[in-house]
């Protein structure tokens, strides 16, 4: 099968895996208090591509037959990513009311009622790790290396530097800063659990990571091209809103063309880490371009 | 010596010891991004009374000497409470410039920095407790315990009740739930992580739970009668806020006497409750009365 076929195919199947999972840990909509079930479930059922579980998955499925001992963890970062998402498009950071084509949270549920579904996820993902069928050390390394690269060293942080940049011309420096923080470190931790709950030795692992550091940066460059250049149907936001706004992206640091162009090396790069981990890396390879070339 | 003179002694030590290790653990305020630290800073070190940790370094110390290897999940619980606060005062939610006499988070430092400063509190005491030098397996269980019980089953699920009865008339019911969640969930598992961890018999974990969850109720009554009955240069918050926007209290649904009363007679069963451990809960004897006595 081509290889490109065979991702598609398995994207859908763990997307399906975590989404069951989900579903299964999340209390159902008519629960009390129900607002704030049903706001939890409509962010984390409102068309995600569930690409950091699918990363989890994935590595530990280069190690170890059938990821649902890792799943667990993997719909938790997805969880977290909902719940970073409900918080930005909140009045108090982004103040945006569609994401993903679809009212955001606090557009359909209130505010008050947003910010405490996204209270609810991030504090019920720590919950959800402490359930794997993993042990209970690596249950404790998880939930630490998650919380400090969520925190203030990571997600939260570059999110901070985030909206103190608007409207500012920023450096190259705090663009980096901010992506890596923002967007790299999750998608870099995706990877890491998984293969280090699949047992990958040290040198694969940092091969696995460095693929990590690439693939994060082109995802982060592609979706602010997708920003500027996107058809709005697909996106489903505005098309440009980060311009309006001034916000610290790529293309308004390096110029359209230049991101373009990064694009592509970092994921010949991020593709190149994982050539010597032959066949069984197949899957990431062909991941790697089909972030570089998606359109939504 | 008398024992509410051991008691003061006593909580200001532990005060001074749990202070140690959120001072410890947070970042500086001049690191990078400031304002995120900065922020996190001004909360947890704005004049709370530490009455959780305070409670979870006592029971400890019922069983095992020298609290200090529990310390770090006393301080995690303040700053799980010290993250409530600040979102609570967003205009999101309760809209509060003042708490404890001094600005509040967002109306010092904005609404993104205050709403990202409580997010970055949450998630980093779920890291502190991975840090506590106790077994896995109780650092994997108090993790579960608490994200649980401040998540969509607890302190959460309470708020959200909470902001959705603004304006309306509540039943005692209803108020009952706000409260058990709200409030005493979190005070009830401060007690019994320090006495887990200390290593407390089934039964007296048991009458350890029973006082937490009268204690939880009485500080709430007093809390409540507080607001409409304190000084407010002791209080530090405005009189009255709760009554002008009908907010869920036990004097509003309860009246005032009928409340006053209920609060005598709960802290009387919080103390029967202890009678039989002896010796070992003599401060935790005094805590309920000085709890129900106190003016701020």
């Amino acid at each position: 099968m081509d290889k490109r076929v065979l991702l598609k195919k398995d994207m859908k199947e763990k997307q399906e895996l975590v989404n069951i999972i989900l579903d299964r840990y999340l209390p159902r909509k008519d629960e009390y208090p129900k607002n704030l079930h049903k706001a939890m479930r409509y962010s984390v059922f409102a068309g995600g591509k569930r690409l950091r579980p699918y990363l989890t998955m994935l590595a530990y499925e280069m190690y170890k037959e059938e990821a649902e001992a890792i799943t667990p963890v993997a719909a938790a970062i997805e969880m977290i990513h909902t719940f970073t998402l409900i918080h930005d498009d909140l009045p108090d950071i982004d103040d945006d009311e569609y994401r993903r084509g679809k009212k955001s949270c606090h557009a359909l549920f209130g505010e008050g009622e947003a910010l405490l579904a996204g209270d609810a996820l991030l504090v019920s993902a720590f919950e959800l790790i402490t359930l794997a069928e993993i042990k209970p050390e690596l249950r404790v390394r998880f939930i630490r290396e998650l919380a400090h690269e969520c925190g203030i060293e990571g997600l939260i942080a570059g999110q901070m530097v985030d909206i103190e940049s608007e409207g500012k011309k920023v450096t190259k420096k705090t663009l980096q800063y901010i992506h890596e923080n923002k967007t790299a470190k999750l998608i870099n931790l995706s990877l890491r659990f998984g293969a280090l709950a699949g047992g990958a030795p040290a040198n694969e692992l940092a091969a696995l990571e460095e693929y990590g550091n690439y693939f994060g940066l082109v995802f982060q460059i592609v979706d602010d091209l997708l920003d500027i250049e996107g058809d709005p149907a697909k996106l489903g936001k505005s098309i440009g809103k980060d311009e309006q706004v001034q916000k610290a992206t790529f293309p308004s640091v390096w110029g359209v063309e230049a991101s373009r162009k990064q694009a592509l090396e970092l994921t010949e790069k991020a593709k190149q880490s994982i050539s010597k981990l032959g066949d069984k890396a197949i899957l990431l390879d062909a991941l790697a371009d089909y972030m570089l070339n998606r359109k939504s």
